[in-house]
């Protein structure tokens, strides 16, 4: 397994166990765990790979996925409780999958041939609908729709990483530093509540 | 029509009227009854066929798919009361349904080159996401995801049938076997209500 | 730019406000309301070259598209009390943009060898599974379900157009009328509230 499948497995598992939890509040059983955690870990990569064309799906060519994501639903069901109590270590964990994720929809959607400006929107894609179908799954209003800067989040971190590869930097250098940008925006972002703007309805 | 098309095609009209009852009881129009009927019976099949890369989707290929779907849409219209008073009858011609597209979501899928671990996946994502999508479109939490051991019956169906062709057994008795399989997890599983195991959220 | 894309950017610019307009009165944030101005836009256009196996979707071959839906959310939002008092105007745009798209639709299934009967449900996929989603991401039952005579109008418009051109009539007329058609049809049913028949459900 080589490095870069390595964290994209860290992604998979911090949105498995987001994607668990979620499914856990709701009551759902054991199945429907697993099919909660399958989607927001692998839903967004997948909805990438049927746009771009790339067949069969990423999560069919690597059984490490299935079996991250299997191991994150464990975890979930066994520490339940304790999960609970980390939600800052969570957050911080939620912001390196956003990072992880949007560079690596990026990454696959270049290697497929695919224009940066639509590989940019790859990236996002790639880390937040699998959020998204969790949440319309549940029957909620989607987080990112009203969420503190989420998306956007990973559309600049995703812009970061594009133009540090442009400049021809070390990749491991841009990896890092990427992360680092997402996880600052979002800290941030939560931490002073900024928001993007809204319509003025009233 | 060989065969195979043919139980396919049982499976269809099965979960057809299935969705043109759910439909109905959301008092949707013609069209909306038509679309959610379409979209339960070949729902999971058509996501298959996007993740496996097969084009263009199934129900493209052959006419009595349209066919079928349009023939339980009729037979919900004109018998919607009499079918009310089917629920035993229904609930063993859903489980037949659930048995039918578990083993033709594997045979595809098989056919399309995936490893087995992911035509398993494939079985239980043709035989149970049209379903979860009607739910979605109905604006209810998927029922597969409380509902005593449904998807789950649709695997050990699945896995039945995988081992028995394994075995090298005559095809037809694998294929009579694993709907019987199915139809007995399923009947005991709502009898003595066995559900899967939940996380403790309280 | 040629005329096809052209008009079909017109439709879109139709459907991105239709879109940001929905999103705003949820309340959504800039980046809730450019992903449901995109998914209204071009969601049917994607599950259509997702369903006919276009790879990559259509909305990757010309940045016009993602300029189109940005123009529509930045007018949104810089007109929006204007906006709602245009509802007259915006049920024709609506209409417009229901023929252009059912008519583009199709064009595009048979441009991929895809049978007629087919190529009519992917003119109606185009043109209305774009707003199904995005109501489904506002968690509302699809309007599309209940509306009078929507989903039909453009099926009907579509089977026009493919009847005039089997005719071999000049195509300018072919999509001149469609779109007249369509809008006679929506306008109908509206003013006379004519609905599709429902199941008697009591």
């Amino acid at each position: 397994m080589n490095a870069v499948v390595f964290v994209d497995l860290m992604g998979t598992f911090v949105f498995a166990i987001s994607g668990a939890l979620a499914a856990a509040n709701k009551r759902f059983d054991f199945m429907g765990v697993c099919i909660i955690a399958f989607v927001t870990a692998l839903g967004g990569g997948t909805l990438r790979d049927v746009l771009i064309g790339a067949k069969p799906v990423g999560w069919m060519e690597n059984k490490w996925y299935l079996i991250t994501v299997l191991i994150g639903v464990l975890i979930t069901f066994v520490f339940y409780k304790r999960l609970q109590h980390l939600r800052k270590t969570f957050f911080l964990f939620d912001a390196v999958g956003l990072g992880i994720f949007s560079i690596a929809g990026l990454e696959k959607a270049l290697s497929y041939g695919i224009e940066p400006t639509y590989a940019l929107l790859c990236a996002m894609i790639t880390a937040t609908m699998g959020g998204m179908i969790r949440d319309v799954l549940c029957n909620e209003i989607p987080l990112i729709f009203r969420k503190e800067i989420y998306a956007t989040a990973g559309l600049i971190g995703a812009s970061f990483y594009l133009l540090l590869n442009y400049l021809g930097l070390p990749i491991e250098f841009n990896f890092a530093f990427t992360i680092l940008v997402v996880i600052v925006v979002r800290v941030f972002a939560v931490k002073w509540n900024i928001g993007l703007p809204k319509i003025q309805v009233d």
